[in-house]
């Protein structure tokens, strides 16, 4: 046994125990007649002690080579701290050291491994197993062990069963996205990996397995915005003989959970949200209802007034900021800038200001008399002190940026505060959405879901109207799952790829395993999945999920680590029978 | 909600409550007055009945239209049964059903979902989704979900930190069996799929993680035998500041563990062998301790005595098999056969009957009389009654064949019971094997294998003796994990790399990262790997992983449900920056 204690672990109750610690030297401090060395491992800090004037010459002179990042076994007796230091758990004792053994050298690192490291990203990803030596990322990893561990045992009191799907699957005609892995055994074909294990879980249902989970690994060969990494993990689901109450009801219970158990937070009431009330109200299917400011439609308040903007604009919506009356001219051009930038793509900001005396300052007194703000004012709930902030144009569009400013609002009076957490459920998403281009339905989440029992009618007479029995968890704006009530019923699955433009052969053709599957007696069933990595980096307060990944790759798809991907031999290419263009 | 309760959970005391349940009609009985129906789900199967007389006309109407594998929704009243099934759990009780409504229809399944199934292998493949309904193939992945759950529970108490690597890696130039990826984003560049997450799990070490653990995935991309699947699970583990002792210690632990919680079982005294003597007296580096059988080495007796297949062998050796003097000349040939089968390779076997009465019998009286005959029963510890049965020949050849009689013996004579399980590490491997077609020497394990202590001299002056600091997990014969203490002090490992004949360059453009890492403070560490399909099927009592995974592949890599692998179009290929040849 090399140690007898980790560096987290002992207190002043240890004191004159012999010890061995075994970890890497954070930091030498020489004062000439005694050196300390602050000792790390991942379970805390303990400080060596080393005094001319009792500690062995030989262990001295050891201890005078010592450089940042060695690894070493020391071995002594447990003293208390003369000056304690209540910031490490381990702060008031130290070991005067009787044996120190150099168990292995380091180069400089190339960055300091320190909470607040002078590295810049792309170091640190090029030492990422340097980088995973820092506190805050190693934290990050544990978090996401507890994560996993929670969500098993979860599901695991729930009677899910753990199913390992394969990830050699078969590539799909829709799969554009695809990674695929060539067959040396089958030469000229190819597996794919998943992009989601969908059809495995469905499938376990028609199995009657009857409650499946797995925390998987899915892949998407698709370009990488800053948060999306090419293998990513989900917390996937698929529950048999359930209406969508029975889900939520359970996932629900699972979110209550983690948060309890990871962070010791009780979260409060889960709200429900239509998607069509979402949309009108946030101008987005994820709002963040850490703060109430909702949209407020104003078109029949403040068109036919003469001001050609709203009168031209399919929307007049405004939200009220409160507290907010004395932005000054140079605080609402930089609010009318926010909304202009090409990404929102506003044409402009209309405000007024609900000044504490009463009276109101707008950017369209032109047109607007204060009766007339006044009756913005009443029905958008504002009072005196407060700033409304209106957009106009393209419903749709409007929405878009309204939800922008918003977002903007929120931070900017910090009503986001990343320690409040509010869970959402949107409900009631569009079965079908209209392709333009295509001039076809297509499904929008996937042709499996299905639409709400009240609205099977509608189908074939109303389509776009149809709602899918769909559901997404938001948790602070941010979508951290979603699922849906599979269809399960043969006749209305022929609906619905009818409504696709699909025949049942093409269908067949395209969803073949699985369709013949459910022809053997599929239950009723229903799921849903978690991005994995978002939600841990949302339990982390962090806005990306690459501090919550061990090895992640980059926005080029590449591990700058270990340099993949990289070309392989022509040996090998023909083994595969494949060749480079 | 759709039920009230599962098919494996109503008892007497439920008897007159209301109820609804779901699940596949697993039989019908129609007694023209009477049907019954088993209703079978995940939890258990209970028996709906129908009565001409109380039951409304509709519902027994329904009732008969019913098919096998049909899902239906019963509601129903609990009552006690006439005829009690007590080979069911709920066997106490039926349900009187009152309205029944078929949830979905099936078509006749291709083999009955029954415990034996009419099903033969390739049909049942084909259908993995109806196989996976059958009793006994659910209970296995129903023991594997148990497995994983109990594998984290110990190792997480443990403090290991489950750390997901990643799947989307470097090809390296030894990766002759890697699968590989092409990249779309980096054209004509490629990732491959891990064997193992060696290297990963090393750099988490570096990064100071401590312990670390992952039930992951695998690839490999050979020629698959009939237990070897194209992908495949790991149990992977790390730890550091460690000694060989610690990682048995803890592994013991999670053995145990596993075995008393999964199946309730205590298993006794774990016995540790060298390699050596574990290929002196089993003839394996996994032999099968359930039961004793030891080979004893006969030349000393045996040789002189002017019998030329005996005097020509490097070695003779034999066992002893308790209580089969009877053995007949029929039973006797027939283990002549045995060990003269081509994939044995023996030129024949020498038996010596120990009769009860005291006097010999064997196949070589002409050489030896009842005085040698007694020396070698002396030397073999046997009994009258017992039989001696001795090869001769190359001595690894020789212990080969005999190690395949001694299992086979094992087995005629019940003495590997697969509910008996005899857990045995085996240690001190050798480090090098020496390739007579490169001239060189190579690692047995890998080469960042350290050598036992005691042999570290040994390297350059005796390469061929020097021990591996390496174990294996064997259990009942099958070797379940394996791993070593690994090399991390700079030097010895120069000159292992020496050994092995790789140059420092040579040595860094081989293992790249992973030697740039050992640069910056690499702590003592080992680590384990066991497979998990493996351990799966061991408690299992099978001899097959593949009936422990969800959805395998054939032997052909090939997934028969959904037809993998397969072409992908010319489109794909192009984008990916790759064609057939």
């Amino acid at each position: 046994m090399l140690r007898t204690h980790t560096c987290g672990e002992l207190r002043i109750n240890d004191v004159n125990k012999e010890i061995i610690l075994c970890g890497w030297v954070q930091r030498v401090r020489d004062k000439g007649s005694v050196i300390w060395v602050d000792l790390r491992d991942r379970y805390g800090i303990t400080q060596l002690i080393f005094e001319e004037t009792t500690t062995a010459d030989e262990v001295i002179k050891t201890a005078n080579t010592l450089g940042r990042e060695y690894v070493v076994k020391a071995t002594g007796t447990v003293v208390e701290r003369i000056s304690k230091n209540d910031k490490i758990s381990t702060g008031d004792i130290e070991i005067k050291v009787s044996k120190l053994e150099i168990l292995n050298k380091s180069k400089t690192p190339p960055f300091t491994i320190e909470d607040d490291t002078d590295g810049g990203d792309d170091l640190r990803m090029k030492y990422r197993y340097l980088d995973l030596r820092r506190g805050p990322v190693r934290e990050n990893m544990l978090l996401r062990h507890r994560m996993m561990q929670e969500t098993r045992a979860y599901l695991d009191g729930k009677n899910f069963t753990e199913v390992e799907t394969p990830v050699l699957i078969k590539s799909t005609p829709e799969g554009a996205r695809d990674f695929v892995v060539p067959s040396r055994m089958n030469q000229g074909e190819f597996y794919a990996l998943p992009q989601s294990p969908q059809t495995f879980k469905q499938l376990l249902m028609v199995s009657g397995f009857d409650r499946y989970f797995q925390i998987v690994k899915c892949f998407r060969d698709e370009d990488l915005r800053a948060d999306r990494q090419p293998e990513f993990t989900q917390i996937d689901c698929e529950m048999s003989f359930v209406e969508r109450e029975d889900i939520l009801t359970t996932f629900e219970g699972l979110i209550r959970h983690l948060f309890k158990s990871v962070k010791g937070t009780e979260i409060g009431e889960i709200d429900r949200m239509t998607y069509d009330d979402a949309m009108k109200y946030y101008g987005s299917d994820k709002p963040d209802t850490r703060f109430d400011m909702k949209f407020v439609e104003l078109n029949d308040l403040a068109q036919g007034k003469g001001f050609n903007v709203f009168d031209s604009a399919e929307l007049v919506v405004g939200i009220c900021a409160k507290g907010c009356s004395e932005y000054t001219r140079k605080q609402l051009d930089a609010l009318t800038d926010y909304v202009k930038r090409p990404q929102i793509g506003a044409k402009g900001l209309v405000y007024v200001k609900c000044n504490t005396d009463g009276s109101f300052k707008s950017s369209v007194d032109k047109f607007y008399g204060p009766d007339d703000l006044q009756e913005w004012t009443d029905k958008m709930g504002a009072q005196p002190g407060d700033l409304l902030l209106v957009l106009s144009g393209e419903a749709a569009h409007t929405r878009k940026a309204l939800n922008e400013l918003r977002l903007h609002m929120g931070s900017e009076l910090g009503l986001r505060n990343k320690n409040d957490y509010k869970v959402l459920w949107v409900l009631d998403f569009p079965l079908l959405e209209w392709d333009e281009e295509t001039q076809r339905y297509h499904a929008m989440h996937h042709p499996f879901t299905s639409p709400v029992p009240e609205d099977r009618d509608k189908l074939e007479t109303d389509p776009g109207a149809v709602k899918a029995n769909a559901y997404d968890m938001v948790i602070n704006g941010v979508e951290v799952g979603g699922g849906s009530i599979r269809i399960h019923d043969r006749e209305l699955q022929q609906r619905m790829f009818k409504q696709l433009g699909f025949s049942e052969e093409e269908a067949k053709a395209q969803f073949g395993f699985l369709m013949d599957a459910f022809e053997y007696g599929a239950p009723p069933h229903g799921g849903i999945a978690y991005g994995f990595d978002r939600l841990c980096s949302l339990f982390g307060g962090s806005d990306s999920i690459r501090d919550f990944i061990a090895f992640p790759k980059n926005n080029a798809g590449r591990d700058v680590m270990i340099d993949s991907p990289s070309p392989i031999n022509e040996e090998q290419l023909k083994e595969l029978g494949i060749g480079l263009r």
